[in-house]
């Protein structure tokens, strides 16, 4: 018997720098799954359907199983875009947004992101929705949703509807005072520690409103007076950045509870974050939220073939 | 009659990218005055003195004219090490805290920076104290000083002493985001304008307290959704990272009234951005102070010969 012949059909969350794959049975089941750093970088402007056949026909996916896609796979300059879905949005509406793929040889669609129009409010996101689509199809319908990375997110959902979002650019700020500022030299390849003193009394000093681009020099200042070490001073910088995204948030969102989606280190900084700013945090696994959000846009379209 | 016989001594501020040098009579009078991009960074580790006499020597300099400086020569790795005063300082001290050059031609004296102890609030500057020094030789012995750059400086100075200060990387952070963040290319080269509504929106918002990293992705979302253009992106941006610096210092200093020292476009940015928070701004010629603070200081060491 064919392992294969019961699929549903192949799950594509497609980033910026990364892209997973999943086969899935008619329960929502992985049955394969895949990552590779193929992100939306490497595979514009024309390699997209090279590089997910390839990685399906590895994972023996039949010929004809459809292929459901979120991320940058459809954003301008992606593989097809995929127009935004406009905030309030029916986060399990988003199929209705999708575009198919011409000229495929299977049946290919790409959700599309979500953007909200407020003047200076202006956002935009592509594979966060399907994350909250996955969190709504789980049955967590309302909520606020923490999810940090290079452009951190935090979103409000009630009863399905994403209602407001912000984005935070709180990873690549990081990035950006760690590799290119004055602060390079200083800050050397230490990494951040949730556990350090120095994280908190940055956060604690960015929770009781002070200024981000204030508080950043001191960083080099207490190198250069004190001999401050590396790790402390990149606790410092992780705690200032975490400090100022959620000391902002908690003034926009006024959480109690927020559903945390993040992994590995980050989650350990933002778990001691938030709860150093009385918000209860309930962890959540990104990659199953990309997926069964992925799978319920699925079933919307094949789910009664 | 030779002018340079009444020559009283050589000013130099010796700044990061840029040096001035001044000859100065014995009232502070400029008599010959040039700047160079011969800053410390050309001028290290050890042509700082080469650099010094050569404008010297083009200036018609006495060979035993003595030479006060202020800045970054006095820098760890700069020409000598001349050590920090500790705030509250006392600013017409400087000269107590000078470093002389050894082994030099002439007599050639390096005035300190000062430092902030406070955890949390380690802060440096070099340069800026000798600007605050000469508005206080200047009689302006009180006060709230703000001075932009890349990395501006708010300074409290009252009787006489400098009492506390605060470093915001404004300057800096708009560079890090206009040439190295996913901001970069839709920002281009456009510049940012006092007048563009744009720049008073977003000063308005970081007024009432909006975080800096939050507002900053709306310059990338409005130009996808809305094709806003790039002047008035890059006038948000300005109202962004200036209104964030001014936002802080208002709750940290609460001033009503500052002194501005300032030149060119950033003066009309900051004019601007003050007005719009209720601060009083007057304006003060940086090279001017700088000039009347080494003056103060020569007339220190050498006034009575």
């Amino acid at each position: 018997m064919n392992a294969k012949s019961d699929l549903f059909c192949a799950a594509v969350d497609w980033g910026t720098t990364n892209m997973r794959v999943w086969l899935l049975d008619r329960s929502g089941d992985v049955r394969e799954s895949r990552s590779s750093d193929e992100g939306m970088r490497a595979a514009m402007p024309d390699r997209f359907e090279a590089i997910m056949e390839k990685h399906l026909g590895q994972m023996g996916a039949p010929v004809g199983l459809p292929v459901i896609i979120c991320g940058m796979a459809g954003a301008r300059g992606g593989w097809v875009e995929a127009e935004y879905m406009k905030t309030p949005a029916d986060l399990a509406a988003a199929h209705e947004s999708a575009v198919k793929v011409a000229h495929a040889t299977r049946d290919i669609r790409i959700l599309p992101g979500a953007c909200q129009m407020d003047d200076g409010r202006e956002d935009v996101m592509r594979g966060e929705e399907t994350q909250l689509a996955g969190a709504v199809a789980g049955s967590r319908t309302s909520g606020i949703f923490c999810m940090p990375g290079t452009h951190s997110k935090w979103a409000q959902v009630d009863e399905g509807r994403l209602v407001h979002f912000t984005t935070f650019m709180t990873g690549e700020m990081h990035g950006l005072v760690s590799k290119h500022s004055i602060l390079r030299d200083t800050l050397g390849e230490a990494k951040a520690d949730a556990e350090n003193p120095a994280f908190a009394s940055a956060l604690d000093e960015m929770l009781e409103g002070r200024g981000f681009t204030e508080a950043l020099f001191s960083i080099r200042a207490s190198a250069l007076l004190k001999g401050v070490e590396a790790g402390d001073l990149a606790s410092r910088l992780s705690g200032l950045v975490i400090g100022s995204e959620i000391a902002s948030a908690k003034r926009a969102f006024e959480p109690e509870e927020v559903g945390l989606v993040a992994a590995g280190p980050l989650s350990d900084l933002y778990r001691a974050a938030l709860a150093r700013a009385d918000i209860h945090a309930q962890a959540l696994d990104g990659e199953a939220l990309a997926r069964r959000g992925l799978f319920a846009a699925a079933q919307s379209f094949w789910g009664n073939t």
